[in-house]
């Protein structure tokens, strides 16, 4: 080719910033098998010690620590260089690995049976004293550990954290691979749609006055990709909500976007479970066994008072509204009456809870609306309890073998409506579970929720909205309810539980226009407003539109359960704070008047602020 | 567990949409080996012929198409259904497969040994008579294919075009997999910067008066990971620009982002150039060899007269400046006298251009600012030129010689600044050679070029701004011209070309305060701007920051260019048009006004459009 005669080396003046040194071994990977081996390291100064005449550092690089040990008798140039070494200092440096003198070996580090004798060091740069430790297990305030990610992220467990969190990454993808779906990537610049949670916007400069919407989910492509013959899809993708950002959440989030074609909701659980099964080998070498347990919505409410059921302890709620609905305690009955119901839950042996943490636990079910919270307590000698009064001793004794109640225990009673007594008896089970620390932390109970009801009724819209979105097909036997009891239809919708937290989500679609239709004039959506922004869809479905259905895993919380953290920020490589804040970047910023004025917008802000650029 | 009561099964009733059918096969997958085997198809008619009473049908899904029979005889009532059946209609069925009869094989089609009788159908939906025609090649304005981007996508070779991306973000990803690299997502909600393309902003409604930017590249955040220690990052991320989008530009584009730790250019050229390597292998099955002939920037120019040189074919630039100083002809001495160049190409075998050819050559040329093209044609009885006049017999015996004259060819010269001629030679060659046919269209010819100019001078705003970005390293030996010839100091920087195509690009960084500093302050960038914009990277910089570079390639280039397409959107789901619209979606739109109110903005439009919901 033309090129023939161009030189193929690069100057080799160009790589003395490192001193000519070529890594050899990551740091974490010696052994006693490479004593008498020759290497080069480069990395970080976790620590170093002046013992004995000689310098010891323990070089950190991404693998793990090793000991560099400097000697001033025989290597004298590297051990003078090594004098200026500090914390975090960054070097590369020759040595050779040896074994370590006998009695100093360290059992706590994978290399801990070697050291490298340096024979040459380049400082390649400076560090300055950290703001905090760079080691595991530090108590930092979070703001301070954002602002200086960076050096956070430096933390083994942090590393850890993310290592894990590529290697969940890969495993779903390897997954999905094998089983024929493929990767297609979706835009990022939509169009904002109803429904759903509050979108982040972007002005269009090229259309004036218009804006795109940062998406919720690919839902709509997906499907598209779905009509387009794909068959089976898979993205691992960025979505957006600009939510107030109260508790674990972020704007940005990762999920595991899945759709496929010609399935009904028992292939894809059972596919699905097949990839949380790897999953969690592939991470955290844990077994998980197949198939999980499944719970109609009903019943977990049921149950457990949650469509999130933690189902790694009991506790379960006990439905007694038939012995309340006659018995002569007013609030009982007239709570069925009213065409709510009674149910309550056995906190097991808490029997002689004071008076004060009776109270703190009504205080609890309070914050989920109950108006109170009865109690029994059950001795050897039959129970103790205010209201045991207004019950005959035959109720009574129905109660306590309705609740399993046994000598020690006190069960706990809500009156109200069924929603009510759901939130704050499902509340009320964990708060107690953990409290007594029934929920062995070591179990990963996964659970699928089906059968979710289609609609739900917003008191504050006055209509009825999407359960999970208005693309979910309801069941093909409540069709005939949609108009009718619209309340009633369940969705072929479900949800994928581990430990009571949602790690999962989704459906079979809609794929006929007619029904798709249906479910929106349900939704309060004319006809013209349907044409108006979800047209392609609706006539998409009228050119061969085949069966499908899909699934979003929330990566995010998937990773954290499997690292065992309490928050996604800590399995996140740059979160953001509650105020949708980097700390370490400080975005969100001002920009200049002709950024503005080029989208043709105008901040509505009264005072203009100090530092705006 | 507690959910052991609850039952495993869901309603068998649910699945009666696919009538009970299970998948076993996909249509393009039968073959002879599969004969009197019952198989459950699932996918769209392309083709229905009503023949000696019998209906055919070609069923198509992801994989290919298979002839499906129905007999009116053997199985009426899947016959009688087949007779609604149209062309894009969804079908699900059920048969045997079966050897064709002699002579009724087909040898177009991979299945077209077989076919499959029928026994029962299921018509899973109907279609309407699509706007064109699911097949290739169709010619059909791209805008109607936008609309219908869910129809056009049913063509086999957008299929084939979107497998192939799969497969190439696959391979890339086990390649860096193989190499240690971890994949790390990094924020879309970022800080808007100075330097670079103009952002995409979003508005922050928690923070009223401030934006986020949509990351024109991650690179702040890849290189804080590499201070963080993470060694060897890569990430294929979304990327937005908001420029106008002539050429075959997209306001979003993924691109393949690679950074890594203690390494030189010459590791990270050979690293990548595997990358490449077992890209092609993996997704057109193509060898190519290794290494990749490399060109400095300034050869590049000077041979090519671009820094994206084509080097399939030769017609390189040669310098006759030398000559052109003392020779008589005034054009040609005044520019060298001037400080500029004369060069000139060979169009081998063009002696016989006409006049209008060459006037057209001229034309094309003066689109680079060329003001005139001389030329001089070769033949066996000596030159024929207008300018012959003007040189000596000796002066003109050198040029010849020098352009490799032989008699037949039209030698070109462009006589102007350096920058003229490199821009109106180097588009001639490539131009000249596309109408010659000399590009042969079946080679893939890699090459690097490297060390660009760290600066490059903008006329407009009268400062130095950097040529790639302001975090890339100036070569070491040229540091010490930063501050006294800022525009002579070369770049640890490279790029990686195909055929004439930049499909990636990158460099070493700086990793040290004080080198950024004065990077920053070459380009005009005062110390308060500096720490505004970009103080947290100043700071990392303090606390160790590790040698280090990266680079990144275009994902949509590099695929469309191993796919053969000519655009980009050849090998994108969902593309944009020129004015950055999605016709399927019809994004960008208008919000509602409560969304701006939210977000403290206004639009600067002056009428209200008509629509604005």
């Amino acid at each position: 080719m033309p090129g023939e005669q161009s030189t193929n080396t690069i100057d080799a003046s160009r790589i003395d910033f490192l001193n000519g040194l070529k890594r050899s071994h990551y740091c974490g990977s010696l052994r006693e098998g490479h004593a008498g081996e020759q290497v080069v390291l480069m990395g970080w100064v976790q620590r170093r010690r002046d013992h004995g005449g000689l310098i010891f550092i323990d070089l950190r690089d991404r693998t793990g620590l090793v000991q560099v040990v400097f000697s001033p008798e025989i290597y004298r140039e590297a051990f003078e260089k090594a004098e200026s070494a500090r914390s975090e200092y960054v070097l590369a440096l020759e040595g050779t690995v040896r074994q370590r003198p006998e009695g100093t070996a360290n059992p706590n580090l994978s290399t801990g049976e070697i050291e490298v004798l340096a024979h040459r060091l380049k400082i390649l740069n400076r560090a300055k004293t950290p703001p905090f430790y760079i080691e595991d297990g530090i108590e930092v305030d979070e703001n301070l550990r954002l602002r200086y990610r960076y050096l956070d992220l430096r933390r083994p467990e942090m590393q850890q954290a993310l290592i894990l969190r590529h290697r969940a990454a890969k495993s779903v993808r390897d997954f999905l691979e094998e089983n024929g779906f493929l990767e297609i990537e979706t835009p990022v610049l939509n169009r904002s749609t109803p429904e759903g949670a509050r979108d982040y916007l972007v002005p269009s400069r090229l259309n004036p006055g218009k804006f795109y919407a940062l998406p919720q989910s690919p839902q709509q492509f997906k499907q598209m990709l779905m009509v387009a013959g794909f068959d089976r899809y898979y993205q691992i993708v960025r979505c957006f909500r600009d939510e107030d950002l109260r508790a674990d959440r972020q704007p940005e989030f990762t999920q595991v976007d899945i759709e496929m074609s010609f399935i009904d909701v028992p292939e894809i659980l059972e596919l699905m479970e097949k990839l949380v099964v790897k999953l969690c080998r592939d991470t955290i070498n844990l077994d998980v066994v197949q198939p999980f347990p499944r719970l109609s919505y009903q019943e977990a409410i049921d149950r457990f008072g949650s469509d999130k059921p933690d189902t790694r302890f009991g506790v379960e709620l006990k439905d007694i509204s038939d012995i309340a609905a006659g018995c002569g305690f007013k609030v009982f009955a007239s709570a069925v009456a009213g065409g709510g119901q009674v149910k309550g839950i056995n906190a097991s042996g808490c029997g002689l809870f004071s008076r004060k943490e009776i109270d703190d636990l009504t205080a609890f079910a309070a914050i989920y609306k109950a108006k109170g919270l009865a109690y029994i307590v059950v001795t050897e000698d039959g129970v103790k309890s205010a209201i045991a009064k207004f019950f005959t001793e035959s109720e009574m004794k129905d109660i306590v073998s309705r609740m399993e109640g046994k000598p020690g225990d006190l069960l706990l009673f809500v009156a109200d409506k069924s929603k009510v007594v759901a939130d704050a008896l499902g509340a009320l089970r964990v708060s107690l579970a953990e409290k007594l620390g029934m929920v062995p932390l070591d179990h990963y109970n996964f659970v699928w929720v089906y059968d979710f009801p289609l609609l739900d009724y917003d008191e504050e819209e006055g209509r009825y909205v999407a359960m999970h979105h208005p693309f979910t097909s309801p069941r093909e036997d409540d069709l005939r309810l949609l108009e009718s009891s619209p309340g009633q239809v369940r969705a072929k919708a479900y949800d994928l539980v581990l430990n009571g937290v949602e790690v999962g989500g989704g459906s079979i679609r809609i794929h006929r226009r007619d029904i798709q239709e249906r479910m929106f004039a349900a939704i309060g959506i004319g006809e013209q407003e349907a044409v108006d922004k979800f047209g392609f869809m609706l006539e998409a479905f009228e050119y061969g539109t085949p069966p499908h259905g899909g699934i979003a895993f929330g990566f995010d919380r998937l990773v954290m359960l499997l690292a065992g953290k309490k928050s996604i920020r800590e399995v996140i490589a740059f979160p953001k704070t509650q105020s949708a804040s980097d700390l370490m970047t400080q975005a969100p910023g001002y920009v200049s008047p002709g950024q503005l004025k080029e989208l043709s917008l105008k901040t509505d802000i009264k005072k203009s602020p100090k530092n705006n650029e």
